[in-house]
């Protein structure tokens, strides 16, 4: 009992997908595999504050009141010392806050702070071994251009596009100007470079929609993207692991839309919300939770309904998701399983890299378990921890070398 | 007096580059206005254990000896709670260790932990604002791979390479097939994937060297990149700042070399320490030190020689060099003043990217003070202290927005 690993299971920070990171924490907590670990959860709540307790894995705590505050331990993370380790802030009996030491970072963030490279930056300072993708891979697959860059170089297909600055100060935006400096024939797509889960995407069929999508866009982010729209679109996702000791791939999912333009954050979230009729559509299957309080959290987006292994897909077509996805998982030595994001023009069946997420919803277990073969949730969980663990060798070793590198002797 | 911005001047880190890091984080200590600002040390040594006090300004202080350690005081870094402080391991008279809260983190680090994204994602985690490149500039910079994928996409030269992997446990390599896979015409270049400054980088005239060096690579990274070798060899490294409000140049630099080969490590920081005729060289500048120090600490990088705006440069590669380099700098947001190094086939003139340094050595500021316009290197670190200050309203103004993307009500 001694002998087991502790691992930290992290998720919420300072994100627009802050919630959703909450349900796949609670996911992965449940996973985890307690024979071999001895797993606690660190919540980081909108203003990056840590917290600890066991009343986080009840999702009747969120949002974490001022009162429902009282039923968890707030905590701080201190490195530089012997050791990282955090520190509860609530005194023990005799004035002292015992610290928890801990094997392990297990990273179930979305989003801003936590999946886009600045949380396993802190991991690696911290020197605690941590799952999913590397610094790297995480910044680059967070950021739409860097990622649409690298597959361009490297021969995945991407769609063009032209980048739109947000003004400085209180320059005026000229519409007619904008419209001219995007090139493509409307209808366009509207989206932020840097953030995920198609928050502020948007269709434009004219220039006032533009203009409009544009605006939406700065109030998230400094830089939109405006690329061609794709018609006759359906998605195509796959996810990637090289934690089994080769490139494996998922099931392939095609989402299922509520509208014909583009995936919305409702319909990738709150479809159960707001169509309990879409887990009973033929031929999809609805992603269920598991624990306890799956009543509560199916009206997000565990309730989303997604065709597996779609039949329309040809051999050779889900040949190239594959081959692509694997293709700039590899080129930035990903850790982790990745979900990589495709766009297909059904009429055509052209397609095009959409984008890549390094922490998917839940993990996107229900891919794997409809893998070949099939990768059951703790098995994966498993998988994630284990090459985390190996990833920590590989460059403490080397500085031993440092001493030829060194001016003050 | 009271309302003086405190910054904490980070340097050292676990890194090939740890030495070079402390001569950059004096330099930039004593270059900070201190009308303006309140500036202290924070040396992270490489263990990464954190130090500060008034001794880590003397370059005698280092390497920092257990004995020399009684000079200076440990310290932990606090995150997670109300706001992130150092607190020092020592404790005050009364038994208690009295925080240290700064406004702003200027990091003068040089390769592993402090230049390639990691502690830039700590930083963004602590909530503290900082010097220099974002962490996607900076991991993608530091990067070899992804920064020439990037480049490549964008339309900026670069060698072709081929990409050697590090065996998984006791596999064999054969020279054979090795020679083979490097498609190119010997001599080539072997160089890790992942480490600045030239480290383990070698060139190969045969299919024995090619095999060694990439055995020298190995030892360092577990990805080696080999390129075909660029005959009639020289650098020219340029920097770029957006930090005056526009894109700007430093003057352009021509390094001098020892060999004919590849800049190495000993070229760029022990020139003067093996030869101290380099500084006598016509045409070239001798960078020298400001302080109390320059005697000891000029037997390093400080004593390497460079021809500054080089006249064998035309008026059209001179402005290539800066083009490409605005490319890349601003393609990927940099903050900074990033160097960005090409290589340059004399006889044809043909170039292509070498590398980018995210923070360079003594912060380029010699480069600065022979550009057009002039920028001191005062000047130039209040730059890079407002241009980090600025960068800290991008994203948290816009997470109220959140409550939109909220599940748990």
């Amino acid at each position: 009992m001694e002998n087991k690993k502790k691992i930290a299971v992290f998720f919420g920070e300072r994100s627009f997908e802050h919630d959703i990171s909450i349900l796949t924490g609670l996911q992965a907590f449940r996973a985890i595999d307690t024979t071999k670990y001895e797993p606690f959860p660190v919540y980081v709540d909108l203003d990056g504050k840590w917290w600890t307790g066991e009343k986080l894995l009840d999702s009747s705590t969120y949002p974490l009141t001022k009162e429902k505050q009282k039923t968890v331990t707030p905590v701080e993370f201190k490195i530089g010392g012997e050791r990282a380790h955090i520190l509860p802030l609530k005194k023990g009996l005799f004035g002292r806050a015992k610290p928890i030491y801990f094997d392990f970072a297990f990273l179930a963030f979305h989003g801003g702070y936590g999946e886009d490279g600045l949380f396993q930056g802190l991991m690696e300072t911290a020197g605690i071994p941590y799952s999913g993708c590397r610094p790297l891979a995480a910044t680059v697959f967070m950021d739409k251009i860097a990622t649409k860059r690298v597959c361009k170089a490297i021969g995945v297909p991407v769609l063009d596009d032209v980048l739109i600055k947000r003004p400085e100060g209180k320059d005026f935006f000229d519409v007619e100007k904008l419209a001219k400096d995007v090139k493509f024939k409307f209808p366009v797509i509207v989206k932020p470079c840097s953030l995920g889960s198609s928050i502020g995407v948007s269709k434009a069929n004219n220039k006032e929609e533009l203009y409009a999508a544009i605006l939406k866009v700065f109030a998230l982010d400094s830089l939109a993207m405006v690329e061609p729209f794709v018609p006759n679109l359906e998605e195509y996702n796959v996810s990637v692991c090289n934690a089994f000791g080769e490139t494996r791939f998922s099931a392939i999912e095609r989402p299922i839309k509520n509208n014909d333009a583009v995936l919305s954050f409702e319909d990738k979230y709150k479809a159960g919300g707001k169509n309990g009729k879409a887990g009973k559509m033929g031929g999809t299957k609805t992603c269920g939770c598991k624990g306890g309080n799956s009543g509560r959290i199916s009206a997000g987006m565990l309730a989303m309904t997604r065709a597996l292994n779609p039949k329309e897909l040809s051999k050779k077509q889900a040949e190239n998701i594959k081959a692509w996805a694997a293709a700039i998982f590899n080129e930035l030595r990903a850790c982790g399983n990745a979900r990589i994001d495709f766009l297909c023009d059904t009429k055509t069946g052209q397609m095009w890299l959409g984008e890549v997420n390094p922490i998917p919803g839940s993990l996107s277990y229900f891919l794997w378990e409809a893998a070949e073969p099939k990768v059951g949730f703790t098995k994966l969980v498993n998988a994630l921890i284990e090459e985390g663990f190996r990833q920590e060798e590989k460059y403490s070793d080397f500085l031993k070398t440092i001493s030829d590198n060194r001016i003050f002797k």
